[in-house]
């Protein structure tokens, strides 16, 4: 359990956005929007997943949408809170705490907002340890949690309550519902036990992200490049080490809103070691496979960074522009995130890849047997 | 109060087609639905509006979506049910009764399947009199009452429950989840107090649809034609008899699905007294508007309905065929769907028509001085 102000937002803001993986929406405007409760209220408590009760009841909170509408079109706050209430309604029972279902972008703040307006503490723990474009792409889901009863709600006070047979027809439903709320809305939804978070989320990552925000700015302290320190923070946590996977500056960005989502790719010209070179980077809100040369260097779900060269700030997909000087960081995703369920539901095949997923342990072996992987890695060390 | 069986279904079948003034969606499709519950169950019970407790609740069921593609995609029949009984859970109460949203087209006929599926009365009234394509042009929605809580039901046993500031959200949101459904679902929605039901609602519209279908089917019997028989049917209820505003063939039908709806015009060459002429008929789902040689001879909310010229059975826009013979009858609306805030909500301009409305009793005064007016019309014989 520790308090979280202001402070540690700003840092789990730096750490989410590269979590983001170029989506997950802008995490300083959730930043905003959290500093603004966090300001009017209390510190929020955030609990280790170990601290919540198995009969505790959960309800994760988030946005849902375009990232690029919600940066032209900014929540007011009061949306996630009145998912929230909506679905306790439905539950007829308060919420214990709140927690992420993607850590990654602007869904690492939402919660809280929350959790600032109704007092509730947070769970350090989310559904994917990363952001994913979809709802159905959630471990709570792969590991057999409904998502619903589940509540979208809007900045004019409308709501729409979602029960489901499957958490695909929830998506589609409830991304139908998302467009016509304006591109973007809020989203209460898995309402689950604490037990059942225990045995489906991916555990450490709100703070996993507020270490990589911390490492990232404190580095030239430490001695070290922001890239450097972004590549080491990871190492003590389910995840491990990142991997620089390119160095260039941006020279094409097709994008375009599709569906509720921003796709497109976007194209990478190498500098230093990588000079000559070509990176693809194609996306659906977040980066989905990195192509060096028509070789593929990285694919969902390892985590497909870009950065700035300089600062090891997250570039997020809107926001990329001709010219900028950018790294790809590759960072393993944790092994709850490698199952062969959970390959089906965001292996690069559930994007329309005909790609197996190879984990980054196995496409880079001499680098990880330098640097080392966490203990129920190891088996990658093996040859 | 009167007991409704199979024989009196075919009859408003008959009568709603009509009432559906091209659109409302096929109610032979409701038919099958309606008989196959009540032939399982007992006989429904219609209570006349007068017969509903003020402190009732009543919950009115329906269908939504596009008419063309609920001829290709039949209901299963639980999908109304599953709706209203959402509703129940939301509202902590138990339905006293159901009712028609409106009483053109299937939606005559849904909530005779709740009915007879759960033992619950009907009352014999609905929310415009014939059919409209959105959910806000309700006598409902005119005279105050929420739409919401509102729930959308599929057939795979989703549902959504909307609650909106208004019922133009409602209808926009409904809409979107409604497509993503496959382009048709059920709904119950605008749940009121017996008392507002009484001050809202056109009453007596299922009655008049029978007696509609019992009369077109009878006219040979009585030695007038069916269409003369549609023509008088009318007369005794609150709309006031009926006019031949044109008798031709098909000569062309252009339709679309967009945003759900069945878009386009039809247009007819002219047969005996028309002979030479054209008429266009603009549709949104339901007819709106009638041209006859570019003049206006009606629109909505006056009833536009095009009927075989022999058996004066409805011919909706779906069923439309080249060469048809058709007759376009006009019917009155009653007094209670002209008020300014009605118009506001339905007249031609709703539906982006830069025409103002004129009742037809005003544009062939000659016709209604003749035939008579109902006594709340009285004003429209006075020059």
């Amino acid at each position: 359990m520790r308090q979280i102000g202001v402070q540690e937002l700003e840092q789990l803001a730096v750490g989410a956005a590269i979590l983001g993986t170029g989506g997950g929406g802008d995490p300083f405007i959730g930043l905003m929007m959290a500093r603004q409760a966090i300001e009017a209220a209390v510190p929020v408590t955030l609990l280790d997943i170990s601290e919540i009760d198995d009969e505790a009841l959960v309800i994760p909170t988030a946005m849902m949408g375009a990232p690029t509408v919600m940066v032209e079109k900014i929540p007011e706050g009061g949306e996630p809170v009145r998912a929230l209430q909506a679905l306790e309604r439905r539950l007829g029972r308060k919420a214990t705490a709140t927690c992420p279902i993607e850590c990654g972008g602007v869904n690492s703040q939402i919660p809280f907002v929350v959790a600032a307006r109704l007092g509730l503490p947070i769970v350090d723990a989310d559904g994917m340890g990363r952001a994913f474009p979809e709802l159905q792409m959630e471990t709570f889901h792969v590991y057999g949690i409904s998502g619903t009863p589940a509540v979208v709600a809007d900045e004019r006070g409308a709501t729409a309550l979602f029960e489901t047979p499957d958490n695909y027809q929830l998506e589609w439903l409830a991304r139908g519902v998302t467009i016509r709320m304006g591109g973007h809305a809020c989203l209460a939804d898995y309402p689950m036990s604490g037990a059942a978070l225990k045995r489906t989320a991916v555990p450490g990552t709100l703070s996993m992200a507020m270490a990589i925000g911390t490492a990232v700015r404190e580095a030239r302290h430490q001695g070290i490049t922001p890239i450097e320190a972004l590549c080491n923070a990871t190492r003590p946590f389910v995840y491990g080490q990142g991997i620089v996977l390119f160095q260039g500056k941006v020279a094409d960005v097709q994008r375009r809103t599709q569906n509720g989502f921003a796709v497109g790719r976007a194209t990478l010209s190498g500098l230093g070691e990588n000079a000559g070179q070509t990176m693809v980077i194609a996306f659906q809100n977040e980066n989905l496979v990195a192509f060096r040369e028509n070789e593929v260097m990285a694919t969902v779900p390892d985590l497909i960074c870009v950065v700035d060269s300089e600062s090891a700030t997250a570039v997020t997909t809107e926001r990329l522009q001709y010219g900028q000087r950018v790294t790809v960081v590759g960072i393993p995703t944790p092994e709850k995130m490698r199952s062969e369920a959970a390959l089906q539901v965001w292996g690069p095949r559930a994007f329309g890849y005909d790609i197996d997923f190879v984990p980054l342990e196995r496409r880079f072996p001499s680098y990880y047997q330098q640097h080392g992987v966490p203990p129920e890695k190891a088996h990658y060390l093996k040859s």
